[in-house]
């Protein structure tokens, strides 16, 4: 393929921001802008000034807080409105006064729109689009318009659309951006039509397409596979409904699959970082299981490639994990041998050479623990501890236990308390042992377990005070066999630097859970 | 488009349990492909027989407790080891044994696997596939093979897969499926490969994506558009990785985007609700943005559009969302209209007719309770319970709650205890009560609790005794809002008969847990 040069236009801030349970503030629109440049998109579109008061601010404020190195701000606007003269619509002066050197006006294109939505008439709707195009043309403004509902209005009526884009163009708008508004299309239909609307109209093509049909990347591809050269996304592919397309993973392949340089080359390598770090200011849960960066995007399960994995990771691995920053990770499972023990204590920085006897006595501990039910593949820090505890330096453990005693009760006034008590002994630094009893109380057997334990190890280890239990997780594990049923116990643990995860095993639920608690604390003390 | 029958194999319980953190019991698994076979899947993958023992046991218990409507299940295997008769291989009489009328044999079709890996050579490669498949077509089995790492290995050898897929259907396999086993295919390769693959075999071909470029689904549209003639698929797309191909996803394309039939008419509507319970049973909060099902794939965030969408919500929407059972401006709490109520209470038997004001009633306090984070789903008995407390000749409780209290301890000889003290009031019959005190032991305190309660009721419902607790899952709810978290809680519970899913939700795991039991022998009382 000879293509002209692609650019990617990201509009998290705008299109994204319309994501159920997002709420931005300003100094949050500034972070995001400044994570997005760092991946080397060449625009960014930061909001709707004149139309929303946040977006006004950012607009305002980006000017002197916001030094892109790779990226163009944009704004985003409507046309002017039916029946105004544009020099006198609020709403377009705004688009100036935000000082946006780009901006990307919405524009009806399917004519139902035009009709029951806009109620003005196809005449009057492409003067409204030329209109505003020539007005900030004219005050020196780069602009592209999107061609709301583009795909459906086309298959209404083909002429309607593109007598739009035309006009667009013949006024001065740089780029006419096709809008899968609904998301409905699949890249066949999208293929199609842009081949069509190439044909038809002069001017640089970009695309914009939603997730309804899980297509959206697929689809913006399939666009610039005929010929567009704009494609928007937005990160992690947060949006409306079932988002949009994802900007990390439209780069990813461009650059990494159709050869297209999108971005910087040195950019690409901070792919997985941006992401994880937009999804912790979006305030909502990075997925694992997301192409190219996810945590997840190179893990493998399936033991019985972990040895070939070692010896050539390019035949079971689409890329090399590093070319978006994000690293192979291999989950320690019931099948793991050798290879997937030393691979992982790479990953975790514990240095194995010359500890052939420790790993082979992690396998069999892992094998051993893993068949009674037990599993590692998502408890790094109780794995971490294991292969630490058979290398020399094993730390020893923080405490000897006594007893505990946990209780929960639903009293006769419909009160529900729960209490505990944790007898131990602590290391007193002469040789000797220091008796600490200690109570907790919580929302459960287990919480009020975690606290009375805090309570009892946190004047020795002040650090503890900052760690708290964050999630939780059960599994009754009936086909392990044996007379009663094993309970696994998985516990995510946080402090004010990250998280991490350990696991416990036992007949007993609570029993189980203290084993996850024991390793979540220890590690807190050992390796945090 | 002129196509043959194009039928979804559906590997949620094989390949999509390579996903990490997902571990189902047998019954999970039972209970998976009973929803599989609700939405109409053609194939249901149900695991390795042979391989894995839980997979052994799901085959064998499959025989007597699975009755499918729609779909043929199939038991996923090897290929005869290098060098070995396929008559002496134990893993391929497993799959006999396993007596799935279907069995998918995987085959190496990447030369450089076949070195790398299987260490052996092409030809002996290509003995195993046709030995093994001949050996089970003598045997009465119908044969699919999936060509793992196809697409890689076309690209570095276009005549060795190729080779192997002939080997196959040569020996009499009935579909040759390729696969993109390392993911990272755009569809526009995935059309060139499946159309000249076409020209050079003949026999039915099959499609197997996974999602490292975010374009799984569409490459399995484009493989379709292409000629093959079934599409592989998991629930919800979970898998390794970035996940597999979402069957809901492509059956929501096929049917609705490219209208081919893949599932009957009458299962379309199923599709949110199963993904939903598929969610639950694996344990994985289901995501909102998936397309098609997720409770936001048809929300439109405030403003905007509003009064437009109330006139023509088509404009808006690429689907009506109840071709595919979801609702427009849903939340999960939602999803139980008039309509689910109607249409779940004849399926429980209970009959509605007259019953307008008490199904009002019941919406209702669906929606009051799943806005508090219960979720009726995966819990029939407790949404049952629900239903027949607002019916005439509603079941009275079995017993007023005077208090609980349950108490784990780990004592100083490394003993770990669990009891529960229940007292209740039981009606004597004559309109008084009689208090009862129970004691119960187990091993943790919701057992204890369990045990105590029903040593309570036994001797009212002897019943009771052959009633058993087999599986329980926790979630910790921390996005309901407010100072803690809450805690929802599923109980499987079993009797000679059957099993049975209670729901209970609470600030107090073990309360979430009492509420939960208390409805499980309910209804083993009033509904068995």
């Amino acid at each position: 393929m000879n293509h002209p040069r692609v650019e990617v236009f990201d509009t998290t801030l705008r299109d994204g921001a319309q994501r159920e349970g997002i709420t931005y503030s300003v100094a949050d629109k500034l972070a995001v802008a400044r994570l997005l440049d760092q991946v080397g998109v060449s625009y960014i579109e930061g909001g709707w000034p004149g139309a929303l008061p946040k977006d006004t601010e950012f607009f305002a404020r980006a000017r002197t807080e916001l030094q892109l190195q790779h990226a163009v701000l944009v704004a985003f606007g409507a046309t002017r409105k039916a029946g105004v003269r544009v020099e006198d619509d609020a709403q377009v002066r705004a688009l100036l006064d935000s000082q946006a050197p780009v901006v990307c006006l919405v524009a009806k294109s399917d004519p139902r729109h035009v009709r029951d939505a806009l109620r003005t008439t196809p005449e009057e709707n492409r003067a409204m689009v030329a209109d505003t195009v020539a007005f900030l043309v004219g005050h020196g403004r780069r602009v592209f318009v999107d061609c709301e509902h583009f795909f459906d209005g086309y298959a209404a009526d083909p002429d309607h659309g593109v007598a739009v884009l035309q006009a667009a163009f013949d006024a001065g708008a740089e780029v006419g951006v096709l809008c899968d508004t609904n998301g409905g299309m699949l890249p066949s239909g999208i293929s199609r039509v842009v081949t069509e609307v190439r044909g038809r109209v002069t001017g640089q093509l970009g695309i914009h397409c939603q997730d309804d049909t899980g297509c959206a990347v697929a689809n913006s591809l399939a666009a610039v596979e005929a010929g567009v050269t704009q494609v928007q996304g937005t990160a992690n592919g947060y949006g409306e409904r079932a988002g949009n397309a994802n900007t990390f993973t439209l780069i990813g392949n461009l650059v990494t699959k159709m050869g297209l340089p999108v971005v910087p080359a040195e950019c690409l390598p901070e792919l997985s970082r941006v992401s994880h770090a937009i999804a912790e200011l979006a305030n909502l849960t990075p997925d694992d299981h997301q192409p190219f960066v996810g945590a997840s995007a190179f893990a493998h399960k399936a033991g019985l490639h972990a040895s070939a994995i070692k010896v050539s990771p390019e035949l079971y691995n689409h890329l090399d994990p590093a070319v978006v920053g994000n690293d192979m990770r291999i989950l320690v499972t019931e099948m793991a041998g050798r290879a997937s023990v030393e691979l992982k204590g790479r990953e975790l920085g514990v240095d194995l050479t010359g500890q052939g006897d420790a790993v082979g006595r992690v396998v069999a501990a892992v094998k051993e623990r893993e068949a009674r039910g037990w599993s590692y593949e998502a408890a790094d820090a109780s794995f971490e501890l294991l292969l630490r505890g058979e290398l020399p330096g094993a730390p020893a453990p923080l405490f000897e236990l006594e007893s505990w005693r946990t209780t929960v009760e639903h009293r006769t006034d419909g009160a529900v308390v729960s209490e505990a008590v944790v007898k131990v002994g602590l290391p007193d630094g002469d040789g000797g042992t220091e008796r600490v009893v200690a109570v907790g109380e919580g929302n459960g057997p287990v919480n009020a377990l975690d606290n009375a334990l805090r309570a009892a190890l946190v004047t020795r280890w002040p650090q503890l005070a900052d760690v708290a239990l964050s999630d939780y997780k059960v599994r009754i594990l009936g086909w392990t066999g044996g007379t009663s049923a094993t309970t696994r116990v998985l516990v995510d643990t946080t402090d004010k630097a990250g998280e991490w995860t350990t696991v416990g095993v036992h007949e007993n639920v609570v029993e189980a859970s203290w084993l996850a608690l024991v390793d979540a604390l220890t590690y807190a003390v050992v390796s945090r």
